[in-house]
Parts: structure tokens; C-alpha cells; sequence
């Protein structure tokens, strides 16, 4: 797609990332700037990306999935992401949510729904902070108790993409026992009786995204929306966790790559002492970092979507990818607006939001600490 | 006044540092982040500021100054910045656009104007940049053309802070020659006829302090109004350098600190996995590494604000401290934020706004390129 | 080899992996300290592994060599790197002073001499740099004037490896014109009257590897042993250029990967305050960052590699290489040691001796200054 | 002494710098190579310092003091650490092994052995660090049991610097309780019966400093040697501590000036591509970092000797200053190596034995680990 990857992309991939490079440029770039400035979630534009197949791409044909490696996947996830982080994370976030049904589900279950997420005819999302938990989900107080072939619901979760927005959540519940072992999955209808999205987020950034708390005041849900066994709710979070991580680490790259891009076109057309900038060291010597960074960013990136291809364990692996590729795009960020100077700081130039955007990434799904903790337990 | 300095402070200045601090306190701290997001400029606070005498500090008595030494006047400077930097910018930015006129100026323009623009009466600003020669001076354009005892200003200035509520503007023109030697400056009234403030830029933050180009179509100034010699003046944006350098430096310095105090109080508060979050070295260490950086950053302050109250040359000696305090400042507080965590990224705490306050901090006065410059060539 | 790379080893790899594994712990390791304080070179063991196969690797089969992709090449010498640093550099070395011949040579020349090169049976060796002109070949002097059939070289070339041990040497010699243009490379017997190598660096690490200043005094070398057209020795030094800096890449990866194995196992034995030491996320942060660091490195020399062997251009993808992974190497040896606190800092532990080493990766085959002027110019 | 510093010279201190300057430049420098080389303590040297006074700086005048500030000394550690590190840690070590007396020896002890001691005609060390118990000092399991008027000393100690060369030794034990509370300190004479230095550590660096473990095999020593009260040893330790830091400080400063200064001279002298290297700003840049962390280093430095002249509470910002300026000094001179190219990697200049010696700084006085434990818990 931008030729920067060292892996060669087959002949039949070549159609898709045509597709994604033009919805990128057409759909996504003339729009960001806009709906960032008003914090409105781009839905049309979300659900047009569900119906060209883009939220599909990881998951089997037979259940309507786009039957793509991963590294396929992610591709597109970066392409995105270097033109409107939003819309990137918006189908990562989707494809997230999909992840616990596709490899937990029931057939039932997956049958009824599945094939509607995975179109985005039913967007989706995750529920699994809480306002007092937020890394630490042994301390989850959300309750779900059994009642006559349902669960009632009750608690706040926090830190919800999707909210509002969605059409069902992954409601992440304690169901018995404490800490980690208690937990379990529930899929919960958006328009429930009790379930109530509270006021957005107002973020730093990345604010076309809808980010709230969600309460959960007795929400009765279908003991058939169960996803994974009961209180084995962990299996299907770290499952989650382990694609969240690659996806965040997508996005990065992505948003990196852009600001470098944007940085060195314009450090070959501004002038000063006579001079394209870019031909003094000082400045080149700081791009050639950015992009040496960016380099191995993606080629970590790549290294371990392969590995998950190959049906390989990733989460240590993951983690290193999540924590190096979006401090380098918080790095890369920074001193892309620096490139630009005053201009840089202005919302006249896209580079300002990017930076603002990466900080989002090294808190999302998992803060960088939380993925060194999970780097120095495999070591 | 804080505490953190290693300097003692004579008794002579509690006085003024507990004004300072209430000020900060209750002055400024209630309206930063209102003021921030409609990016209006709190006039009447920043004229009450010069009416308190915080503007005259460093200058002497004789011209309405408080005699103070710049170590006494970059404390306070570091103090406001703590609490709203757009606030101390403009106070610093006054005091800048006063130092010309305190060193160069004649007696009759000195007695006229002088002890005005040190109470805040009259509001003053700096006019060097182009928008095709930020850096670079020797490349500046906008003309002064000699008239009947008066000079004619034809040209645009850009990234004139104070733009548009100055009542007065430095304005640095080319009256002859080439490059850096042929440059003049004059003080020009901000009712003059054909001068005229363009947009104001939308800044990614600082936004209440206005940004802005101004227009210099056919304006008539005076020859009294020269400031320093006719082509000599460079000899003043140098002077100005120098201290815009100490200036950005304590306000990046009161930043930094702010943000550190803000998340080491969020960090012993916040409890996960049963304890504070401060008792975990991966947070505590990240805290003691921006203690340190500051620490580091302040010391060198006021090392080099100790050199100027011994009349010592500091142009590389500011250059460092600038550079040093400043990306002190970025890297503190986007760890700040990181400490907050997903709270750190929304508008709620100030710390994501005080991160993308910082990044301005890099660029003015000099971009931190431009710093090692000055800094290499004093090897 | 290691079970830490991303990439599916092929069956038939195994063997060739298992042998070098084997050579490793066995030949190398044991001997390593001795050798390097004795600042003797290993010539048996180097040798000896000409004779396994390793020099020969990515060299076709039809001239001898081992038919493998350069991706197998560079794990091994990965390998090695973190048992013998000098001694993957030897190998290297080899490698590289075979590539012109192999590439640019006559026919005639390579049946001649490139099997014994492959083999070991002739160590060889690159004279480029001179004491005036170490990254600026431009400026370079030795110059090669034709006479009879002969070319006479005059001139001293500085920072050759393997200097008194290489059986051949490649001679970079200036034969018209100026700068980069006139430059000619010439395949000279080390035994040539007038040859002479000067005495050896005392280098701060990687001593048992000889480096020194060689000195050309009339050498006379037929015709035949020019390498690649007359004044296009720029041609084979830039295919060497691209080969070296992922060699040296491979070198910096083992090397790193052997101090992070050595500082973990330690912080998992080594008690303080009751617990072992890696259970102090002070240490344990910075160990997964180590291990975030090279797994980053890794993929970005894995990746350039898969480019090398698709036939891709890899210059400016190279250098980005060399700049991480040795950048990489020196911060993870420098942490290495600490982790170890005063042990570390003795010779009864390898990790200061790779710290030392570490430093020489950063300056050789193109100081890191130069990679980013290569990695800038490709912007 | 240098110019550098930011701090006016009093008249009176002229003298005594240029004393400590003429001693550097002409006794320390021209041996320091040699003496590294050969691991040789240079205790006629180190004895002359002591009788020119420089062991006596900073104690009253009443015992054979200098009476001088901490400042005064720090700055003379500063300069000898830029000719030769391992005389000026070898004076500093002596300063903190009478430190324990100074304070909190009784007036008999004082009276006996403190003159002797700051002449440097009794050289002494300090015994505190065991093989298993490095930074931990509660795990000390060296006792020291009563026994008519006097105590038996049993245990090993480790990383003890002077070992062997020392004629006292200030030896840490257990005389009751558990952890930090039942510590004694004694003064032992070196040639005590069943007092025994084990073989030298082999040090990457600093090699001419002995640095041993000590065995005590049932060593007695009169009561009237202890120091401090009885289990109270801790703060005798802890006020060694924090004059620790700060000396190792003033070494990190003067070490990294000296890698500065001769970088940036040989950066001025090396042409390559027809110029000066210093000209190519992806060099200058390089050497203007170096110099501004150097000389925030020293701020924070004398910013925290000037707390401690004016009898505030230091530790923390003690620890600071270790961090700050230590790390700087391992940064600086590994980038001192890299301008000096294959050159700096030799033997031939000293700017890879001082990358060397700037390791141990780091892990010297408690490791740069144990100083951000400090810090944090001054947060």
C-alpha cells in the first residue's frame, strides 16, 4: 500500500488496499479535521467501512468474515490511521468487540449476530474498566446475578468507546469468587432496560470517537448472551487484550508515518538562511530518527502479526509492540509539530492533532506500564 | 516561595512572593481553564498583574522599575506559570517588549512611555518574525522608509503575541543595507493609521493569549519613536533574546512543576491493586525522573539568572537553560498525563492542557533548534 | 535458534542452526575472555568455522558457497555475536571483503579465488578509510597508477580488520579524476613487497579482532586483480556499505540479546530487601524496555533482510538498521551492567566486556552520524 | 577555576584553585594513563594531596580542618576528576571515611586520629556493603559481639574502596536488633589481627582506585572505637550517605566537562569533507546536548552544595544530583567516544577510559535505582 513495509503484498491483496487508500483520501481526510472540531462521531462513514467488508477482514469466511491474515488487517488498520485516527480505532474497536463472540460464542450466538457485526449493521463494543478499576480488573465490582434465565446487571463501567453509539456491549460482570476468577461475559443489548450512557468524555483528542461511563442500573440480559463459560470471563479479556494491543500498535504506526510524512514534505519546501530547511542537519538528522523509529516500529508490528498468523501465543510479544509503537508515535508526534515550528502549533496544520491523537495510544488498552509488567513476566 | 529552591530567600521578599501567590491562587487559577477553552484574553487580570507592579520588577526605580534582581522577577514568573501560563507569558512578554526601550530608548521617549508600559497601562509587544523568515532575521522584509521626520512601516509580521491588545508594538524593520546589519527598531501605537491585526491563529493551546499577524500598510511613525540606532537594531532583538530566554525558561520551569505536584498528589490518592499507586516503582521511579528534571532545569535557571544580576554576559548560557528547561517541560508533562492515565487525557484534570501548553514552550523565543545553535557556537 | 524470533525456521535450517549453536557454547564461549584480554586473535577457531561453512553462506553454490538466504546468514551471525562479538565480526569481515569479488570480480578471479575466500582457506580483508578520511571517501589518497600491466599503490589505509592476519586485502585506491569518481579497488596478496601492516589499534574492546593502519609502498598488483570497472570502485564499496551495515546490525542484536539473557537471569537470582531483584519493577521496567528495544531491532533487521533476499534496493533501510540496533545494543549493555550494580562492573561478569564492545557497533561500517545522512536522503 | 560555573569566586579561593590546577595539570594528568593501566594505586600522590590540604577542606578549622564550604571542596573534587577520576574519588572516599568521626566521634577519638586522618597521613575507608547485601543495608550479617571492653568483628565486606592501602576502617556491624535498627559503627586499624583484604576487584574502569572485599575474622577492636551510639550505626550512615552523593556528583560534572571539552576540541581540529567536523550541525547539535545537561549538572550540583553550606536537609536533592549528574556523565562521555570516531575507541586518547569510568559512577554510593527510591519518597 505505501511501499514501506518489507513484506511483499500478494497480487490479490493489491485490490483491497486500493479500495482502503481511496476511502482514506476521499472519505476520511476531508472530513477529520471537522468532526475532531465538533467531537461528532462519524457514523455513516463508520458503517460505510462495515459494509466495504473492512471490519470483517480478520474472521473466518463462514461466519461472513473477510478470511485475511491479521497482517493484512492491520495494514488496513495503518492505512486508516494515517488519515483519521478516530475512524481507525472506531474499526478496531469493533472488530475488538467481535473477537470474544467469534472464538467464545455460542453457534447459536454467533449465528444470530455475528454476521451483523462483523457488516456493521450492529456496531459494538467493550465494557471492561471501571471508574475505581481501571488496569486492575480483579477489583471489578459490576455485578451480574442469576436470575430465572437471565443475568441482572449492575455497576458503572468507564472508559467506553462506543458509548452510545453502539449497538451492543461486551459487559464484562462479576459473576462469583474474587479477583480474576469470578468474572464473566455478557452480550447486552444497547437499548436494555436500565443500561444508560452517561456524558461523553471530553478528551484531549480524538474526540470525534465517543468515549463515556456506562450504568447499568438492573439490566436484565439472556443467559444465552453469555460469551465463554461462566466465570471464566478472563479467558475471553485476555483474548481481547492480545488484539487490542496489535491494533493500538496499527494505529501508531500509522498516525507516526503521517507526521513524518507531513514533516518532511515540509521541511523540503520551507525556506530560511537560503535554504530548504531539511538541508540542515539539525533537522534532517531529527527526521532520519523518526523515521528509523517508525521503521522498527512496523517492522516490530509486522513480526508479531505473523507470529499470530501462525497461530503462535503473542501476548508478551504484543505488549513490546503496543509500548514501543506508540511512544515512538507520541516521540514522532512531538517533534513533527517542532518541524513545523509556530505553524506546527496551529490548528492550520494537521500535525498539532496527531500529536494530541498519540497520547490517546499510550493509554489505551493498557497503559505502558501495565504492558511492561506483562513484558517482564515472560522474561 | 515554594520550598524547592536552594536559593535562600531574603526576608525583604516574602512579601512579594505571598502577593504572588495569592494572585495565582485566586486570581488566576479559577478562570485558566474557562479563559483557555474560549481563548479570550483576561485583560483585565493581566492589566491588574502590571497595576500590582509585576511587570516593572527588573527595572530600575528611577523609571518607575521595582529594582528588583531578574532572579526575584523569574520566580515570579515560575510561580504564575504554575497556575496559567498564558498569564505569564504575558507578563514576561511585556516585560520583554519594555527592555528595549529601558536600554536603547532616549530619555524623552523613556520618560514618556516607560513607567505606562511598566504599570500595564500600556499593554506592548514584540513584532520580529515574517511569515517567511521566523528564524531568520537577516531575511526580514518589512520596510521603514525615511519621510519628513518620520519613517513609513510597509510589511506583515507574524506570530505577534499580544496582538490586537497592545497598545504599543516594537516593530524591527529594514531601514538599509542587508541581512542582519541593516535592520531598525521603532515603537509604533497600535492606533496608528494602517496598521492592522489579520486573524488570530488557533493555537493548540495558550489559547487565551492572542496570536496573530499584523499588517503594516503605509504606517507612520515618528523618528522619535526609534529605538536604539538607525540600523543597529539588531543590538536590541538581541538584548531581548537573552531575556526572552530566561523568561520562556521560568515559565517552563512552573509548568513542569505543576504538572509533577498535580500527578504525585493523583498518584498517592489513586489506589489499584489494593495500594496507592505511587508505591509502585513504575510509577514512583517516572515521578522521581521528573523531579529530578526539574530540579535540574530550575538550578540551571536560576545558575543563569544569577549570572545576569552580575552583569555577565548569557546568551549560551540562556540558550541552555531554554533548550533544557523546555523539552524538560514536554517530556514532564506528557508523563503527567500518563500518570493520570486515562483521566490525564481528558479535560477534567489540567494536566493534559498544561502538556499541550508546553509544546509551544519549545518553539518561541528561538525554536530549541536555534538554541543549540547559539549553544554550538560558543564552543 | 532462539525461539525469539518472529520469523518460521524451516526444517532445514535446523541442522545448520543446531551446529552453530553447538560451535558457539562450546568453541567460542569458553574462550572468549582470555582471548580478548590477551588482545589475541582466534585465528584456529576463525578458521575453523571457514571450514563449517559459515564464511561461505549467502554466497550461490555454484562458486562454493552455502546457497542460503541472507536472512540464515545474519542468525548466524547473530549467534555468534552473543558468545564472541570479535568472532562474529571476523566472520563477517570475511563475508564482506568476499562480497566484491563475487559480485564485481572477472570470471577468472572468482575460480581463482573466491572458493579459498569462502572456505577460510584465505582470510581477507577491506582497506578503505584513511587516517585523514575516515567517512569521507571522497578525500581519499592511496593512489594505484598504472605501469605495465601492473597497477603501484602508495598510499596507508587506516582501521583495516584483520591487519596482519588476512591473507588478501581489497585496496581502495584513488586511480583518476576527483572525489568519489576516480576511485578503483584492487585485490592485493598480503605477502606484496612494500605491504606492511603497522601496529596494532589498542582498541577499548573487541581486542582480540586486530585493526591497524596498513602501509602501501610501491605495491605492485597485475591488472587482473582490479575489482569492478576502473574509477567505479565506488560501485563495490557502496554493495559493501549495504552488506556491513546489516552485518553489523546482526552483531548488535546478538550482543544485546546476550546482556539482557545475563542481566534477567541475574535479577531473578540476585536477593535484596527479601525478594529477588526482577520482582522490583524499578528493575523489571527496565529490563522489559530492554527486551522491547531488541525484539524492535530484530524485526527491523529481519525485515531489511527479507527485502535483501526479494532483491530489494536496502541502503537507506540498512542504515536505519545500523542506526537502531547498535544505538540498541549500546543502551541495553549500558543497562545490562547496571542491573548487575558492582558485579557488573567486574571482570568476573561478560557484561562489562559487552558494554565495551557495544561502543565499537556504533562507529564501525559508518559512524551512526553517517547512517542518518544516508536515512535523510532518502526522505 | 574554570570559568564555567555560574557562582562568583570569592578572592580568597583564587589561591587555592589555582593550587588544586597546577597539582592536576601537573601531577595527575601526565601519570593517570599509565596508572590506570597497571591497576596501581598512586598513594604517594594521593598522600601529597592530603598534605596540601585537600582531604581537610570542608571540616572546621578547631580538628585540622580547611574550613571551608562543601561548595569550595565539591568544586576542587570537580577539577581533579577531570584530570584522573580515580584520585579524585580516592580524596573524596577519605573526606567520607572522616566524615563518621567529624560528627559523631567523641572528643578523645576526635582529638587522636581525626588530624592524622585529614593530613592524609592516616588514609581510611568505609566498610559497608556485603556480597549479599549490596544496597540493602538491614541484611547486614557482619557482627560485632561485646566482650570486656572490647567488640569481635566477624564478616566479610564488600566493594570496599582503599581496601588494602587504607590504615583505618570505618566497619559497619551488627550489634543487635534486626535491620536498620541495631547497627554499630567502629574504627578499626588496618593492621588488626585476623583483618585481612581479599584480591582486588578487576574493574572495567578506575582500576588504579583498590577496591576489595575485607575479611574479619574475630578482629577486636577497644570499645572506645566506636562510633556513634551503640545500634545506632544508621546514622552515621546515612549522614555518609548524603555527602556521598554530592562528592560522586562533582565527579560525574568534572568527568563529563573533561569528555566535553576534548570533544569539542577535536571536533574543531578534524576536517572531513573539506571542513572543521564541529561545522556540521548533526556534530554541533551533538556537542551542544552535551554541554547543556553538563551544565544543568552543575547547577543542580551547587544548588544542593549552597542547601548544604546553609545546614538544610539534603538527601533527597543529594539524590537528585547523583541521578542527574551521573547519568549525564555516562551519556556524555559515550557521545564523546562517537565524535571522536575509531579514534575515541583507543587507547591513544582518554575519552574511552573516561566512558569506562563514568560507569561506575552509576552504580557508585548507591546505584542510580537506590537514589530514585530516595527521591520518591520525598514526593
Amino acid at each position: 500500500m505505501t511501499g514501506r513495509s518489507a513484506v511483499e503484498q500478494p497480487e490479490e491483496q493489491r485490490e483491497l488496499f486500493a479500495l482502503v487508500d481511496e476511502l482514506a483520501r476521499e472519505e476520511l481526510e476531508p472530513r477529520a479535521a471537522r468532526f475532531e472540531e465538533d467531537g461528532q462521531f462519524p457514523e455513516a462513514l463508520v458503517r460505510l467501512l462495515g459494509k466495504q467488508g473492512l471490519m470483517s477482514l480478520p474472521f473466518p469466511e463462514r461466519w461472513g468474515g473477510g478470511g485475511q491474515s491479521y497482517t493484512v488487517y492491520l495494514k488496513v488498520i495503518e492505512r486508516l490511521a494515517g488519515s483519521w485516527l478516530a475512524v481507525a480505532e472506531s474499526v478496531h474497536l469493533q472488530v475488538l468487540a467481535c473477537h470474544g463472540l467469534a472464538r467464545f460464542g455460542t453457534d447459536e450466538l454467533r449465528s444470530e449476530l455475528l454476521p451483523r457485526m462483523l457488516s456493521g449493521e450492529l456496531l459494538a463494543a467493550n465494557c471492561m474498566s471501571e471508574p475505581e478499576a481501571g488496569s486492575d480488573l480483579g477489583a471489578m465490582s459490576t455485578k451480574a446475578v442469576a436470575e430465572d434465565g437471565h443475568h441482572v446487571i449492575s455497576g458503572t463501567k468507564a472508559w467506553v468507546s462506543h458509548a452510545g453509539v453502539a449497538d451492543v456491549y461486551n459487559v464484562y460482570c462479576r459473576t462469583g469468587g474474587s479477583a480474576l476468577s469470578g468474572l464473566s461475559c455478557f452480550l447486552v443489548d444497547a437499548d436494555s432496560e436500565g443500561l444508560r450512557p452517561l456524558a461523553h468524555e471530553r478528551k484531549m483528542g480524538v474526540r470525534s470517537l465517543p468515549t463515556a461511563q456506562i450504568a447499568f442500573d438492573g439490566v436484565r440480559v439472556p443467559d444465552q448472551r453469555m460469551i465463554g463459560r461462566r466465570n471464566r470471563g478472563m479467558l475471553v479479556a485476555a483474548h481481547v487484550f492480545d488484539h487490542g494491543r496489535l491494533g493500538i500498535s496499527a494505529c501508531a504506526v500509522g498516525l507516526a508515518q503521517a507526521a513524518l510524512d507531513h514533516a518532511a514534505a515540509y521541511a523540503k519546501e520551507r525556506t530560511q538562511f537560503g535554504k530548504p530547511i531539511i538541508s540542515f542537519q539539525g533537522l534532517s538528522f531529527l527526521l532520519a530518527d523518526m523515521a528509523t523509529q517508525i521503521a522498527a516500529a512496523r517492522a516490530l508490528l509486522y513480526s508479531v502479526a505473523a507470529l499470530k498468523d501462525q497461530g503462535k501465543p503473542i501476548s508478551a510479544e504484543a505488549a513490546k509492540c503496543k509500548l514501543f509503537a506508540t511512544d515512538t508515535a507520541m516521540r514522532v508526534t512531538t517533534d513533527a509539530v517542532q518541524v513545523l515550528g509556530g505553524y506546527g502549533y496551529t490548528q492550520d496544520f494537521p500535525v498539532e492533532r496527531w500529536m494530541r491523537e498519540a497520547k490517546l495510544l499510550q493509554i489505551l488498552e493498557g497503559t505502558n506500564q501495565i504492558q511492561r509488567i506483562a513484558i517482564a513476566q515472560s522474561l
